[in-house]
């Protein structure tokens, strides 16, 4: 590798049409650029075409973006972006799993991000997030509207201009005008193998269903809760023996493994949103 | 094993109480009857305990059962039975993979069941069913209420007296009639990973909703359509490259699989129902 | 589509080198040839290039090629066939589950596949086989070398010239004249989680090592028994109540599964052997 | 609960005879203890009974034992505990997951443990350790004989006295004079499927032979090397894109489930050794 040389990704998505590959292709072989990996794919219901291509060489973004719109259809989305958008912020209430094992990956490898600060609506996991030499802050939910508390949360994390929010069993409702504020860039994790048991208490609807198999979701934040496009999905078997607390508890480890996971994918930029649905590539 | 020895099951549902085990187990050993495998299961929520215990030896039904009477709090089921009850009859449509497996497992092995009879709302499946020399019947449902339908599926598989009646891809709704018929004695394979995409087209609903796992449940049927108790449940793995058809096509094995696995248990004696749960001992 | 439109797959197999996508698309796209699916693959370890393209159009094959040859390195293979090569022998024993797993989905749906005849060294499964309007072939392995029986074995699958030959718990060691016979074209199911429990009586092997978990791997034959290029492989949970007998019942689901999806991989034509790997595109 | 009330655990092994749940079972009634859960099993190749009884009340351990060995045959073994020996010590070498999981689990709830140190043979991993506040010991096995070594470990961890010894990725052989100083008291995270794999550099193994999952092993350590009664094990699915890296990576979330899983079971006195095998009631 020439000592100049970077490694960048190219991400395409536009609507389907005859030797879109052998276009994007052919510009990064005259760029000099060379592809060490490449995946595609075509929604043949939406005519739609995405593309995902790790590049080497030494990049002019501005011309080879130039040469991309020129030969890509009208409605055309690319991006070119360093191999890695690793910052994020975490929000969290109570529990400690799915933040204890970003911060375990984060300093002892397994996951290449960056933790730039913790956000809580308690103060309960403020010695865990120090112990780790990362800021946390308390922003309490207490006598607010939730407008004036997700518009204070807002200012905290734009304070340190994440690449994600990642929800690490944060267990509040946002508000739209947040969810809006970081478009598809909102990842949560909720304990339940949705669309199973949307809401509120769903190992306790688990349990009262008398289900065999409990799972967990991590997904995208759009405005209806729990509704967002599923990034990935993992489970585990129970059976008659476990309580609601037992679900929790077996729960718990899936949970984290499914945002710890979801999160690998999104930094590694695979994961495309198309609608409520994820392409990961 | 003494020549006149036999093996039977005894199930035993009753309020929880000190000393239950201690009294079964006692007037099974002054039976003189081996106990081959126990299982028991105290349910902490609703107090309430289950046993099932797999005997051998020479039994007197009558005065062994009048004993367990004696002995048993107020309120108390048992039953007695020999270890195999497994006498089914199988309803369909078209679909032919559920029964296929089912018909193969009754010949090749893998299922200690008799398929009486297979009974199909339409015709397709007659051919697959009489290679295996099965009596099929075609009992169209057109022109005819619902009422009428199922009282001419009840006449018909009432000829057989079945132990159980196994929905094997039978795609129609039953009437509360026909279900209170067989209480706890249909067994249905969903094509879904209950409680998500209850009703029709569940594939369907997966695709849009964008899950990355799919799965199908085995339940008996009470009268609330897709809300009976399950039995058992499975999964697999999916990805945006999945159509719905692609889903239905992987969701077969699931579904086939599913339904066997739970009919051996059901037929094992090992499944109770406890209100809209099942225990498995 | 055109009415004289057709779809191929072009599968290239060749050194990596920089700018292959593009002038591999490049003359698909010089074809007026349109790409359904593209998948690609680079092993940076043996520096090998492997793609994968569904293509629909009106096909010049001989031009196709050539232009590919000029454009490709050295020591490149390609190969463009017509969608589905989906003649397959099947080579049984006395066990039923995977051939019955098959011809259901030969007939009712689930494999794209044409059953020429299958084949066995025992009458066990004559009848199974005929009931299905299938030529059923018994070669007897008494009284015969392993070489004598691997030749008539080869004459009568030579008769059907398959794509494939798939041995559906064949349950004897094969020739190395006969594997080499049918490179990287007979398909093995193996009743175990390999490379554990190679050899005879696999669950045994498993009872006695105390496992928890139980499996099975359909692979390519080589030389070396069990040690062919996985395709896929699937595992299921077991306990200590699980006798030997117990594994080998609940492991036949788990075998007929992964026999058929390897089948499905391959005669999609997906599978790519690279040494003693499996490249799945 | 009465006042003085207590939980403790009753565990029985002896050779199967008629009338043994009776006579345990009635024994504990005699002594006004009620059983709030109870499992047995019988392993009828080897004639074994075992039993777990959960039992809650005044206890008399002296006479309450004694009146089991009048019962019990000759041969018996019964052991009463109060329900939590959960004091452990933990071995490490340099990776930080499956440490660092049961540090959290400790702290933050889902496994009822109580870390009594850490040792290490490198340094690495003290500061994790002492941020959770935690005793670390280092002693390296630098310019020692693996007996030297081995000693000097033993009376470290006898200074705590612990219940377990979790080598949690601890990465060097021991000495059977170690081993045998606690029989069935160290429990092993193996980072493969065993026995697929035995020995050094399981996933790198896993690579060169191409195979489709992965998985960890849980398991009690005696003589031989890998080789002790599994307790559980799970696994994950790959595919041709995973480097032995990745492997690695994706391993350690299995490695560090399938530990504490195992632990779990083991602290909660579910897990009876049996030969090579275990047997969780």
């Amino acid at each position: 590798m020439h000592q100049n040389s970077q490694k960048k990704i190219l991400r395409t998505i536009c609507p389907d049409a005859k030797g879109l590959i052998a276009k994007i292709t052919n510009i990064c072989y005259k760029h000099q650029l060379n592809i060490i990996q490449n995946n595609e794919f075509v929604d043949h219901h939406t005519n739609c075409f995405f593309m995902r291509t790790e590049l080497e060489g030494i990049f002019n973004d501005n011309t080879l973006l130039a040469d991309l719109d020129d030969a890509l259809p009208t409605g055309s989305k690319r991006e070119l972006s360093i191999s890695n958008q690793r910052h994020i912020v975490i929000m969290v209430t109570k529990e400690a799993h799915c933040l204890g094992d970003l911060l375990m990956k984060s300093v002892y490898g397994g996951l290449d991000v960056e933790i730039a600060a913790v956000i809580g609506n308690h103060e309960t996991l403020r010695s865990l997030v120090e112990q780790f030499h990362i800021p946390f802050h308390c922003i309490s939910h207490e006598n607010l509207t939730r407008e004036q508390h997700d518009h204070l949360l807002k200012q905290q994390i734009d304070h340190y201009n994440p690449d994600y929010v990642v929800l690490a069993k944060y267990m509040r409702v946002l508000t739209p005008d947040f969810v809006q504020h970081y478009p598809n860039k909102i990842i949560n994790i909720h304990h339940s193998f949705l669309p199973a048991f949307i809401g509120a208490k769903p190992y306790h609807q688990a349990y009262q269903r008398g289900v065999k198999i409990i799972g967990a979701t991590a997904h995208f934040v759009n405005n209806d809760l729990d509704e967002g496009p599923i990034i990935t999905q993992n489970v585990i078997n129970v059976d008659h023996s476990y309580t609601a607390e037992d679900m929790m508890r077996a729960g718990r480890d899936v949970e984290k493994n499914v945002l710890s996971h979801a999160l690998y994918w999104v930094l590694a930029q695979r994961v495309f949103v198309h609608g409520n649905r994820t392409i990961i590539l």
